[in-house]
């Protein structure tokens, strides 16, 4: 960290500092005094002026809450996120200006989360007696966030439960959004542990132009897809936030709890949130916090508050885990554990995350096999050569080719993947081929998924989102 | 307002405060950033001696939000508050420095109310068919919004519904509490109207020193002060926040709903929050609001949410009530009609309001009739004269006789209460004999509330707080 200034502020910078925070501070107050325009119109222009000459001089624009000199959490100012060379990530935005995707490395670091590591991954596998998901053997679960303890209370016979979540935005859901849910099944069935899965439909109404009951028709549309992804009813409890809030003794108190422990100053540095924003946006956060805590959910856990949880989730969430964990020790509950999961490329590339909006940027789970193909040979970006001639001879690139990596999330054949890295690489496999073998793989895979989603019945979603007794007994 | 400096700041103080801002702003920065505790203890020093050094400068504490010149808020500057005089009014500060209290009138104009009329009080004789309650008669009630419509539609036979709340700071309930609660069960008599009562234990969970458990405590011991006022439980529902959040269909998605539309912006305005305020006070305001809206209470009033709510309330409530008619037609919903009283002097004088936690500045409901006399003879401002010749001579002066103001809402007796003005006012009644009628009002009317009280069961409060539905029937 660069020096701070300790002794009175002299130099010019950090003048001109001081007086643009206090003419800030100024104009607000003129506002909120309903001074005359005149006083206001002046008091803005000299704000303005010293902006200017404070540009003139630092050579950037001022930033609030940090002194010239120092700069803030992140790299620069703003809120806390990932900047490292172009790489951006907070939960509504992640963006980096390499082919190759998000520098997962220099995220952890700047997260302070760990890297699930060759050894724990191994713990999980005594634990467990199972093999790892392809997801840990290939690092997209790659970070993690007290996973050692979880492990040490699982292997002390000790209780602990899944939570995890969706913001239904729309009804169509893509196959990137099915990573954390694949993930979590599997968790769920090598622990035998109890799934909370919020739908936070409260979080989408408030974000987007929508009605709250659109929000609630998606949280039911999107309840199928994530049932059809395999989950035991006997072990799992799917809730709308906008419907459970109205039937659970706990969850609002948590949410209060929390909300009088997290000052807006927090929730302006973790979210980058504005004066701007709506207090809905302002508060949601302890939303998303408070499932984390067991008496959430009497139905399942009785009056216990001290039930270790452990979310797994995209890494984009981590801020408001970063959030929980800070609140969890001062209202007297334990820190939940976390499993990050890299960003799901969107066919274009891995600069960006999928969008439900753009339907050529995602295979949805709607698609059909022709769909399927289409936009694979279409739209998938590829790492190979310009021509066959020069392919044969250079070999394609693996890290930027986006059937490639999203073979790595759905080809379960640790061998042939390898081949085909190596066939690629060296030139032998060409593209065609290479996106050929994704479609074999998604066409079942989807077509599976439709399957499993219409045996979903009204019922089944009703029954999974009723608070009930889950087949655990806990005390 | 004081003249606000327009140049380039060079004046002592005004550099201090500068200096404050920045180092206040520079040492969140350190915490946020995780310096380490050596780097954030010498600057936190070092702000504490830069305020030493404003203290000792100015005269005052540095308050954020304002220059040296230009006073914080409370007299000249900062939210939506009174600002005439002296007088400050928010929902949790009012001050004047006037023995005979708050210019109402002035109130009226500030906050854009309406004043309630002797025609407007007419109306409501014809509309009962019922003599106006004295504190409609004496201006107590003294300001409203929209009470017309509300006439036009009980004239119309279209139904309305009364809401009023208490925050639950503490078990003891003054005489000064029960004001709202007096006229609201006259105002359930005379219209016949359902009514709803907000324990406001979050707000005070958030606000105050308390855990949960300790407000919601507060809740049940209030709610057995509120039902001794009379409340036919039939027509009645007394609801904590805590609690019903967790048990209402309706509440928390009117809550979001209240949310969305409103920013921190204009919270701060309203309310005068801060960046450094907990979120859970940022989005309070939105929970005080929803229960102006009819779909709150489903088993009351069926899936409607177009019913018209009447806030029966002191006037320090209303800006909760401007932000909520703002809000409504833009969510589609009326807006609630209001009716404001005046403040209840505390006995030292009409300045302050009443404090719950100064046991000598109130007539405790739980107090005895001897302690009832102690206080108002030793601690009841009096408008007297010095000396009973002076007093004899010159006569006393009702406007800051505390005596006298006590009298006004709680002495039934038009004629008699014109008489002992009349006759204090010339010096034929000495101070003595007015506190003498005050005592003999307020014994037997606290030993009633008492007596009342003490017939009110824990399981009468459980019934009261049960959702149910009342003697109405909407559809």
């Amino acid at each position: 960290m660069a020096d701070v200034p300790n002794g009175q502020p002299s130099d010019a910078p950090l003048e001109l500092y001081n007086s643009i925070l206090a003419q800030s501070e100024h104009v607000r107050c003129l506002k909120a005094s309903k001074a005359s325009k005149d006083e206001i119109d002046s008091a803005v222009q000299k704000l303005l002026s010293l902006k200017t000459s404070y540009k003139a001089i630092v050579g950037e624009e001022s930033k609030p809450g940090c002194f010239p000199e120092n700069p803030a959490p992140g790299s620069k100012s703003g809120p806390e996120a990932t900047k490292g060379s172009e790489d951006f990530v907070d939960p509504w935005t992640v963006r980096t200006s390499s082919a190759k995707g998000i520098d997962y490395d220099k995220l952890i670091v700047q997260f302070g989360s760990s890297k699930i590591d060759k050894e724990l991954i191994n713990r999980i596998e005594r634990a467990t007696g199972q093999r790892p998901h392809r997801f840990l053997r290939r690092g997209i679960f790659f970070s993690h966030r007290d996973m050692n303890q979880v492990l040490d209370a699982y292997e002390n016979k000790k209780p602990f439960y899944l939570y995890t979540g969706r913001g239904p935005s729309s009804e169509a859901m893509h196959v990137g959004h099915l990573i954390p849910f694949i993930f979590t099944k599997w968790l769920q069935d090598v622990f035998n542990v109890p799934l909370v899965v919020q739908m936070s439909d409260d979080e989408k109404y408030l974000w987007k132009d929508l009605t709250l009951e659109q929000a609630y028709s998606y949280t039911l549309e999107n309840a199928k897809d994530i049932i059809a992804c395999g989950f035991d009813i006997n072990k799992t409890f799917i809730f709308s936030d906008l419907e459970y809030m109205g039937m659970s003794p706990g969850f609002y108190k948590n949410v209060v709890k929390i909300q009088k422990h997290v000052t807006f100053n927090q929730v302006k540095g973790i979210f980058g949130f504005t004066d701007s924003d709506c207090i809905g946006k302002i508060s949601f956060p302890a939303v998303q916090a408070a499932p984390s805590f067991s008496n959430c959910f009497p139905q399942i856990f009785g009056d216990r508050a001290d039930i270790q949880c452990l979310i797994p989730c995209a890494i984009d969430q981590d801020p408001y885990f970063r959030m929980t964990r800070d609140v969890a020790p001062r209202i007297g509950y334990p820190k939940p554990a976390l499993l990050h999961s890299t960003f799901f490329p969107a066919l274009q590339g891995a600069q960006t995350k999928m969008s439900a909006s753009d339907p050529n940027s995602s295979i949805f789970l709607t698609d059909t096999a022709k769909q399927i193909r289409t936009k694979v040979n279409k739209h998938a970006f590829s790492g190979g050569r310009d021509t066959v001639e020069e392919h044969r001879q250079f070999g394609g690139n693996c890290d930027v080719d986006v059937s490639f990596m999203y073979l790595t999330f759905f080809l379960e054949d640790d061998d042939r993947l390898e081949q085909i890295r190596k066939d690629y690489t060296s030139g032998a496999m060409l593209t065609g081929e290479l996106k050929k073998a994704l479609i074999d793989i998604l066409q079942p895979l989807i077509a599976e998924h439709q399957a499993r989603r219409k045996e979903v019945t009204d019922e089944m979603v009703k029954e999974f989102m009723t608070p009930r007794q889950l087949s655990f007994h806990f005390q």
